[in-house]
């Protein structure tokens, strides 16, 4: 059972989520525990063909495309050690007069993204990607449709430096009873931008890269990808909708297919440049009731090549050792194909 | 030569410093660079006594303590590969609309906490560890003086999953010619807070978890360590000053005394428990021109037990699998001395 803790300092609020620390890699002290990451065998693996636990709920299938000796191609269940459940409350509790928690509510699902046990994103056929995109979007719009949730992170870990604790590639999906601080902060940037300008942020940064040329990477007919002028990590990508679109979930079926085939050029490029990298994915999206002119939906690819420090903890702040301008020349210059 | 760049979407300045991809382990990429840590031996260390660059400026040193061989015991010198320098500008400079950089002025000092190479500062004896502090604190006190730096970061990263690129145990300082956003934002919320309730946000916090006790580690006359109500992280440690300080600078020395001796006391609890865990430790300030009665100066101390990913970096929110309540239960545990 997990809670949320109000932190007044930030006022953010902190998940707790103590059966979490039973999962693979949760386990504690971090120094005495053996490592499980690589597993390059299927063995065991709960998210390959054969091993589904007959007792969890499927949540949402794709069964075209599925290969020889799997009933899918892609599958959508919950995740086992959820940090939220659909079940809890999402009152607030006051247990003194500074101290604020309330239930764990949310929902936690897992998208296998291929019933291939090694094989990263980056080489799957556009087509796949384009299936696990469909998911994901499917996904997003049900889970939204939930009033407890105003808001829905959508994210990929690529890697043990990444924080995956199981090798078989997948996403996440986590809803929200509460809007993250995070969140709520970009929105309010961007709708005082739009308030003074009468634009969206996003969309005129979007313009500003498109004219200097030299961050952008990759590009088609809906989607530019971007080493963004201000990139808080090295080789940093961000991919943008040409078309404004303030949540994920307005995305149509044509722009998907058109982000697909984007992300895999994208993707495939980092892979080749970077040797296979470990990376998060998350998609920044407009809480539900802000999806209007101020907010640009967006794709944050974000390498971990180094690791953040007590520089970074103490002041927010990034120290980055790679100009975007250096990063996006790299990644053009990879024949890809 | 560094700069910074700022960023429309968040508000944050990035600091850009492309030659600090040079050092031992800013190398890309990651996957292919050879694993140097840990040296457990001291030949080559720029840090042991006999090794010191003759060229390099010794900003402070103290020589009581001094083991022998050595002709300190705790040495204060510029980083090799700084993030900032003093002789950069700082002045904003407009790229296009929407594109602002500046220069990368500001300081980045090296305090090394002990002539040995291996001897991590939860086994060191109080005595060093006031030395380390009083030699911190000269530093912080100095660096403010410079009109510049109205921010100062006094920080320390232990282990290499704590992003530690050098074993030789030491601490860092950097001073920046801007406010970090994030200390801006955790000042704005003390701020608001005692605007409304005539008192000091950190010092109530600290009343209540006195009053409550479950969270408390240990104590002394002048300091309180706890794990805190809405810890962000596994183990996760604040000490806080009984008297009000705003500021790191306005301690007194013989707070500094009490300070040695918990902290000595609450890393080794740490090491003991967790079996010498990594870990970031900051010490978290009012900013230069802030140090009045809304915040309160104290130190966090962050193990490095699980790695954040896509989520966190997604909605900037945290998932801690360990209640504080039961991170102090285990800490208060450990028999020490």
């Amino acid at each position: 059972m997990s809670l949320l803790r109000h932190d007044w300092t930030t006022n953010e609020w902190v998940i707790f989520a103590p059966e979490r620390e039973h999962r693979l890699h949760g386990r504690l002290p971090s120094a005495s525990r053996p490592s499980e990451y690589p597993a390059a065998s299927a063995e065991g693996c709960p998210f390959c063909p054969g091993n589904e636990d007959p007792a969890a709920k499927e949540i949402h299938v794709v069964r075209e495309g599925a290969p020889p000796g799997s009933a899918w191609s892609v599958r959508v269940v919950p995740n086992k050690f959820p940090a939220l459940r659909i079940e809890e409350d999402y009152h607030r509790r006051t247990e003194s007069h500074l101290f604020r928690s309330m239930g764990g509510c949310g929902a936690h699902e897992v998208v296998v993204e291929s019933p291939h046990h090694t094989l990263p994103l980056a080489l799957q056929p556009v087509a796949q990607i384009e299936r696990v995109l469909g998911a994901l979007h499917e996904r997003f719009v049900d889970l939204l449709r939930d009033k407890r949730f105003p808001s829905i992170v959508v994210f990929k870990n690529h890697g043990e430096s990444a924080g995956t604790s199981l090798r078989h590639p997948h996403w996440q999906i986590i809803a929200t009873a509460i809007v993250p601080r995070l969140l709520r902060a970009k929105h309010a940037v961007a709708l005082d931008f739009y308030d003074r300008n009468g634009v969206c942020l996003y969309g005129a940064l979007l313009e500003e890269e498109i004219a200097a040329g030299t961050r952008v990477i990759a590009a088609n007919a809906d989607f530019v990808a971007v080493a963004p002028y201000a990139s808080h990590t090295a080789y940093e990508v961000w991919i943008l909708p040409r078309a404004h679109r303030a949540s994920f979930g307005h995305t149509t079926y044509e722009e998907l297919s058109a982000l697909a085939a984007l992300l895999k050029d994208v993707l495939a490029r980092l892979f080749s440049a970077l040797d296979d990298p470990a990376y998060n994915l998350t998609i920044d999206t407009a809480p539900r009731g802000d999806e209007g002119e101020a907010f640009l939906w967006h794709m944050r690819i974000v390498p971990r090549l180094t690791t953040p420090a007590g520089f970074e903890l103490g002041s927010g702040m990034s120290i980055n050792t790679v100009l975007p301008e250096t990063a996006a020349e790299t990644l053009r210059a990879v024949a890809i194909g």
